[in-house]
């Protein structure tokens, strides 16, 4: 299964050239997930850190192909790429624009890396590409 | 008539005391006045540059009455709160945590400020509060 | 006393029409704030988060009154405008560019309202203007 | 030779987990570049874009390898890593904390990739790692 969400380009995204401005996208990438994570896999982040549990992103990687603009309205996809004992990669493209590779580690209670409860790791293999 | 959005507070909003950063509800309120022209007064942020018009914002006041938190999901209106010949007052706010009024100029082809059209000011007009 | 910086505008702050995109004024109101505090009043953000202190900004009030572009070097001055028992306005200027005033309200451990402790108001009121 | 620059960890950059939000690692990675090119290549971005130039990023890998908090202050470091006819790959490196890869493109007049001017290049060789 593949996690979608459109975002529209907006003037606070842009730069003097018009185009998203590069670190922007890494906001977008961790929207996508963060959204993934509180309408599929049921844990939004306000509660996981209410929780004392935390996701930490360890990696990202963007590679920027062509430019998005005010006003383009962007469909994101979300798929889960390498999923680790405790850790996972996510694959997120922005369309032919952007295509991202971030990856996270589930921290548990003590905040050290845990290994992904049951229903999350079913959840995330689901997502599995 | 009131324009309306909600905006749910996400992770790249908060503070490291888990509230909206002030300066993201500069952000969101230029998010409604910029969706605002979009969607009801049918002026895309995109198109109007292009066409060498701008919206410049020459002032902006905002009251933080109570703290926002990461999950929230913020309901927002904005009004017309005054009309004036080249500019206009948009009183906008964030339920019952953020107020704000920013007041935009219309500046046309020369850059300079402008009348507003016919057609905006009717829209304009008929949000006034 | 006027507490002073300088702030260079960079391609990070500016918008599609190349001048400061308004909210990242916000952040530099924060920036003159936050520094003042730690290099003059010496009370980092950080220490004082971890007292369990803070000091909430409850309004910001900024006219914006010629654009800054990228590579301007915008010379910033911070005084204090109003000295309040628990609260504190400052006005905040980057040249004759953007004007602000920001209100904080010092909070003491258990988080509400609380007197300026004398070492800090002493500042406070040696930086009146 | 290495570019640096310390840049100090402001509640601006910082998370509900009290930790450096990632996306901010991102715009640090700009504004080492953007003052490299600045401050030693000579060409800022402003006059670079009133020239019709540009130097648009195509891709950007970061690894977060300890957290950094509010308070802290980063020496950053920036060479070339590799220089390629008409782009560059720099390693960019906030002490032990953040790792990142960025690649930039000469875009000439026509918008097009170019190759480096010879001024550029013998800058970009002397800051070859």
């Amino acid at each position: 299964m593949t996690y979608s969400r459109t975002i529209p380009i907006e003037f606070c995204h842009c730069d003097p050239a018009g185009i998203v401005f590069y670190p922007r996208y890494a906001e977008m990438v961790n929207h996508m997930v963060e959204n993934f994570f509180l309408e599929v896999v049921g844990h939004g982040f306000g509660p996981m850190m209410a929780a004392g549990q935390g996701m930490p992103t360890v990696a990202l990687e963007m590679a920027f192909r062509k430019p998005a603009r005010l006003g383009d309205r962007l469909d994101w996809t979300l798929v889960v790429e390498h999923l680790g004992r405790t850790s996972a990669r996510f694959l997120v493209r922005g369309e032919d624009r952007v295509e991202a590779r971030t990856t996270v580690v589930w921290m548990d209670r003590d905040f050290t890396p845990s290994p992904w409860p049951d229903a999350m790791r079913q959840t995330l293999e689901a997502h599995h590409a």
